[in-house]
């Protein structure tokens, strides 16, 4: 397995200015390709300081984003031609693809833009179609392969994957990894790992392929995703697509209706589009939460053809006036009840004129909890035309992780009235069954 | 100013399962506190690689964060206790304290977490009240002080600030910097910088103090945020806050309405405050946001004071049903029109109640636009007692991008009719000038 770091420059990253997110996506598209990600390393703005990162390169592949930019801080070219030995030339091609790009935005091309072309020689120039700064990759004399992008993430997501990746692919012949990601709600990690070490340690036996598949958690609170891929064991034995495949019963048998999907779609993704196959449409009454469902519905594109719209129902009146919730309702159980969910989830439906709605009133804190009702008491409902469910779950954290988990289940709850009613099941989806969207 | 370095661990932040927020935290705090931080380095959970990351440290600080669990692959308190050449000793407080926390959640200790009171020799152990890893501090043979933290982000920014913090304070005799923000929102980073560069270098001759002022651009579409430090120059002179303050003239007239506000307070936060203060209460209704204005208003504790709630008017049938919008209106004009926006500005204050409210209307693609209205085609407006403003904006990018400045740009909006109107001003405000709101 061929080995990498990542390395990523600027001050911004080192004075909290800016979340290196660069190296998650690095990280993960190299693991996903084949190779062992060993390190990575962020540097300041500073000739000697990226040279010597450079010079500490042990491994087969470096990755750099950072530095090409048109101004005295951006310096990683300059380095990376003093590291590998060689001097900086202008490249004419570059030149002319940056100036032929303000020309198109119809604006004057600074001097100091030119800059952007100098490149180390001999260099493999890699094109940016949707910015000024061109890539470039070097091999360094001890054998590493190093390849230079921006800074900025959607140039650098760009050039990665059309650019330096077939690049890769051809340098380090690498194999396809059969990958299969497993979906959950309701489970932490640990409940998960119990169920499923024992299913894997079994399968471990059964072939040299499974003996070597690798199994990550990646637990985002309330979500946990299992990732199974097929990596390389000895002798090079690596599972097929199939044998990864073959779990998905015992998983399903194991974690019960917590897995709510199998492959890339996401939650919001898989509830749109059985809504859409069903032929139903959704709407949201939302308190505690305060938006966050619709958004995360309306985040989709394409998500009109179901979501037609939700109530923000903060204040007792708007639940009132808007969702048709009776006053005396309100004050017999107050607003976190469950027969306030109840008459929101169902006058959500009414006035939005929807199939589904769902509905979220809780304490997201810090204050208003009670001995009875403790800040994170949130009760939800789902109404649709066969009936209304009603589900009170005790959350904790803060203000925001209360929140963003409750938006979260929300969806969640509606997946599992569709599943119970034969509208929706857990098997693979692809990502982006939805477009077309304009709003 | 002295040296420091963050040494983050885990497999997690090298596959990608992660992103490294830990770095942006510890980065700023350490920068506020006075250090310069040269470099940050992320290994997997490898003793050898620990090992060998400790023994490159050649700062004054060193900051770990990651690899205190309770499990085989986490490493840091062994290999730290190896690079400081001390061995691992049970501390029997330790050991106490994380038996309590079980026996505060009724839960039984398992008996791999006593692993966890495992700590190098002679360190100075660093309480966790929310996690059961305590943390430590060694000095290292060479000089360097070394302090390592738990992975989990609320339990290290604890840590960080209640355990670490004072000790730094006492070690390295930490001068207080002084620091003023201000926030804008309509103008890009270079627009900005042309107007505010030469204000700055003006003043730099006027005191050692100012020569040394350290000015960080902090941009996320479409905010900027200029940020001035007082660091030392030459002869340890340092800008005074009054230095600071005397920015506020002469970058409010350079940069207009853009600048929204100086000091730590946010966009939401002021708004609400304003309102709070002029007895104004809120509503919205989005369209193309798809709640995304609600979620920000009530993300903050207190919101409730002043925020009614919203409607998400996804689809027409909404708009005309909830916020009476006349279908003959929707017919001539399009859904994403100035008649639109401020008939659902206006029917949003009435079906709400609300004294204020913000509506917006547009398209965020990827599809929907046309040659008059491309994608990005933004209408807002807002309504009060004195009437109604609409504006048109075109905004740039991908759905979320576009979605995401929407949302702000609305609430940007309702801050300047509440300037016009005299009940907002620039000048400082505190963050969290809200509490014990309780949805």
């Amino acid at each position: 397995m061929p080995t990498a770091q990542i390395l990523t420059i600027g001050d911004e990253l080192l004075s909290g200015d800016t979340v290196n997110t660069n190296l998650a996506f690095l990280g993960e598209r190299l693991r996903q390709r084949g190779f062992e990600v060993v390190r990575a390393l962020s540097v300041r703005d500073r000739i000697p300081e990226i040279v010597a990162a450079i010079g500490e390169v042990s491994v087969d592949l470096c990755l750099v984003s950072g530095g090409l930019g048109p101004t005295s801080d951006d310096l990683t070219a300059e380095a990376v031609a003093l590291a590998a030995g060689v001097p900086l030339v202008r490249d004419g091609a570059s030149e002319a693809a940056i100036a032929a790009m303000f020309a198109a935005m119809g604006r004057p091309m600074p001097d100091i833009n030119r800059k952007q072309a100098d490149l180390p020689a001999g260099c493999d120039v890699l094109q940016n179609p949707i910015g000024t700064a061109p890539g470039f990759a070097v091999g360094l004399p001890r054998g590493s392969y190093v390849a230079c992008m921006p800074g900025v993430p959607r140039e650098m997501k760009r050039m990665m994957t059309e650019q330096i990746e077939p690049r890769l692919r051809r340098r380090f012949a690498l194999p396809d990894i059969p990958r299969r990601i497993y979906r959950l709600i309701g489970r932490g990690e640990s409940a998960v790992a119990v169920e499923i070490e024992p299913i894997l340690a079994a399968a471990r036996a059964r072939s040299p392929g499974l003996a070597a598949v690798y199994l990550h958690y990646r637990a985002a609170t309330p979500q946990v995703l299992l990732i199974l891929e097929g990596l390389a064991g000895e002798g090079g034995a690596r599972a097929t697509e199939e044998e990864l495949r073959s779990f998905d019963a015992p998983f399903q048998a194991a974690l019960g209706s917590s897995l709510y999907g199998i492959g890339e779609a996401e939650l919001e993704v898989r509830v749109l589009d059985a809504c859409r196959l069903a032929a139903l449409t959704l709407a949201t009454a939302e308190s505690c939460t305060g938006g966050q469902v619709a958004a995360r519905l309306t985040a989709i594109a394409g998500s009109s053809q179901v979501f037609q719209g939700g109530v923000v129902a903060y204040a007792n009146g708007v639940k009132t006036a808007v969702l048709g919730v009776a006053e005396d309702t309100l004050q017999t159980h107050g607003a976190v009840s469950e027969p306030v969910a109840r008459a929101m989830a169902e006058g959500a439906r009414r006035a939005l004129g929807a199939d589904v709605a769902v509905a979220i009133t809780g304490i997201a804190g810090p204050g208003g909890g009670t001995p009875e009702k403790p800040v994170g008491t949130v009760d939800f409902a789902v109404a649709d035309a066969e009936g209304c469910m009603h589900k009170r779950v005790q959350l904790w954290g803060d203000r925001a992780l209360i929140q963003h988990v409750a938006g979260i289940v929300a969806l969640k709850l509606v997946w599992d009235r569709l599943v119970a009613r034969g509208l929706a099941r857990v098997g693979e989806l692809d990502a982006g069954g939805f477009s077309g969207d304009h709003r």
